[in-house]
């Protein structure tokens, strides 16, 4: 069983789908299921559709968000149908699965998620700006939505195929690479972009009444190199180094009685 | 539409696969559906699973044995979960496409039928028989029965992917995706470390005594993300709101005479 490899989902609305996406991942090998707020969660249809899955469904999680689902994560993928206003580097399932099985080789015991949205209308932006990678499986224009146990289906053979024959594809550099630091995880990166905001808020050039889009592309730029430990904490300390100048101003001022 | 392929189901029993398979195949773009001796169809809960592909299903043509099914057919794959007594070769289901794709680009208009048994037992030695070819998907032992639905999705998914011609050029996973900016030049780039180098000179985070592998670090994260020139104008904004901050306490500072 493959437990470094969660399998998210937000939201679900029909209690059914989750048994089905439990029996989806036992088929592959994954075991590792998690719940952001589902609608109905135990229930028989889940277990009916779960065919025997049984022990996945009993071992599944229930969390209230999806931050809290991919907290301990250093990389998560989330499955996108639609096309984005920004855009977000996609990749199929194929690419995504090279990505896991080479990462896992490198450095084993990292923990990984792929997310996936309601049934209705997928992930929002918001849960996809927390996702480093963007899935889409390529189904057709016009009919572009699977069952979410289908989807998952092609996902976890995508994994299980990849760790079967492994004829690796590209490798994303830093993990072809022999690296000098862990990956950032995900509470590393949101701690990173909450310091950036309130940094740029105090220096003004993020304006809250017109935020555009800057932290998004911030966020956007920064998450696709996924970051090392020691990287983020370099932007931390220049931040903070930034935070003291503008402090020492202010605070300078103030014992001038301006 | 891809009408060359054909789905063929054996005995299914429970009404709903057949529309989950129908919404499977439309969802990657097939749309010949063949059923042989269904227990029941069409139905509600076909139609209800299907989710919107009601043209497959209202296609869909039902026949009495699978060698009606399959008599226009010059290549057959049967699907097929368990060892059989006798072995036969099994290919899995990305072998599968790739015969699929190159033999459909060698002789249009050749029809090709895949097989899928019934939920419970899969199809007898007998019906394997009638196929050339032997597909297997392959998940664990212990737990390989998927459900009907999910495996056609496999299966077409690996079709499609075939028929996409995934050769996933080595292009940089931004550049795979339709970008809204050109990528930022060497120059823009070294300007930005420039920049970024003054930056932290002034907030005293770099020492010019020691620098340590500060800069380094910082141009290989920012380098590997390649980022676009709207990206880099964003990190030069932020610099450059930083250097006024700093600048207006200096001045401040100057003006009351310290």
């Amino acid at each position: 069983m493959n437990s470094e490899i969660k399998i998210v989902l937000v939201n679900t609305t029909h209690s059914g789908n989750i048994g089905g996406v439990a029996r989806a991942m036992k088929n592959m090998g994954l075991s590792d299921l998690v719940l952001v707020e589902p609608k109905v969660f135990p229930s028989e249809e889940a277990t009916a559709r779960a065919a025997g899955a049984n022990d996945v469904l009993a071992n599944a999680s229930v969390v209230a968000t999806l931050s809290d689902a991919i907290a301990d994560c250093e990389l998560v993928f989330g499955t996108s149908a639609r096309e984005r206003h920004i855009p977000w580097p996609i990749m199929d399932p194929r690419e995504m699965a090279s990505i896991i099985s080479t990462g896992k080789s490198k450095d084993s015991g990292k923990k990984i998620a792929v997310v996936f949205g309601r049934e209705d209308r997928g992930l929002t932006n918001e849960e996809l700006h927390l996702c480093q990678h963007h899935v889409c499986i390529p189904s057709v224009e016009g009919f572009s939505s699977l069952n979410i146990a289908s989807a998952v289906q092609v996902i976890a053979y995508e994994i299980r195929m990849a760790s079967l024959c492994v004829e690796q594809v590209e490798e994303p550099l830093q993990w072809g690479t022999k690296w000098d630091a862990p990956m950032a995880n995900q509470e590393q990166l949101e701690m990173l972009f909450d310091h950036l905001e309130q940094t740029v808020l105090k220096t003004g050039f993020l304006d809250p009444q017109k935020p555009r889009q800057l932290m998004t592309r911030v966020r956007r730029l920064i998450m696709r190199a996924l970051p090392d430990s020691i990287e983020v904490n370099i932007l931390r300390g220049i931040l903070t180094s930034v935070d003291k100048s503008i402090a020492s101003n202010v605070k300078s001022s103030k014992e001038l009685g301006e």
